[in-house]
């Protein structure tokens, strides 16, 4: 009974099913990435987002590395039951692997994809457990 | 050149690329759907969006029924190069089939998806001509 919920999703065909992740506070959108039914129960289990990593085939638990975890404000599904959107509160205001609040930091303009927005803090520094 | 911002795009192996349409002026995300190349041109040259139908393996333009169309502010694309995120005003104030400004009307509460939007037009009377 408690994972109806999880019934009601429709997987693709692979199991999963695409997430946004939007600030709460700025409604920024921040990132997307995917979800499989294990880690959509247990993010919504946590409060915190754990996704799935396609490249890696495992479980991601968002932040793990960078610190940079999401705390779930709420869980919303589209119409046709094929579509997270998740409202999160951004830990570092760092969504982004290469540094930047959000992962969509280009526009297109005169057709080329020109970046809008200065990298907050270095990846390396981010990721490099040395320092 | 003037498609080389098409080629930068990584689509998927069917040729898509995931799409996000989020409201410009209130930064509110009311859809989600896919482009492929085509749509992705038509969408920038006209500046309305135009997306993929992977149910009818057509392009549809969007409100090309229900006259819900979307006129395109902004084309983001993420850090991977392999998702959009449009900015658009939304004709109407409708952008999904069910008469609701977005597709994402339901939280997950107590392990439940619950509706927390009304309906604002009875599809019927958007999708029927003779009315």
């Amino acid at each position: 009974m408690a994972e109806f919920w999880l019934d009601e999703v429709r997987w693709t065909e692979e199991g999963l099913v695409p997430v946004i992740a939007q600030i709460d506070q700025s409604d920024r959108v921040v990132m997307f990435a995917w979800m499989n039914r294990e880690s959509l129960k247990i993010s919504a289990e946590t409060g915190y987002a754990v996704y799935w990593s396609r490249s890696r085939q495992k479980l991601w638990r968002k932040g793990e590395e960078s610190g940079h975890t999401q705390k779930i404000i709420d869980i919303q599904l589209d119409c046709d039951e094929d579509v997270i959107l998740l409202k999160i509160e951004q830990q570092g205001g760092i969504a982004c692997h290469t540094g930047r609040e959000s992962c969509f930091y280009r526009s297109l303009v005169d057709d080329q994809w020109q970046e809008k927005e200065a990298v907050i803090k270095d990846p390396q520094s981010i990721y490099d457990k040395s320092k």
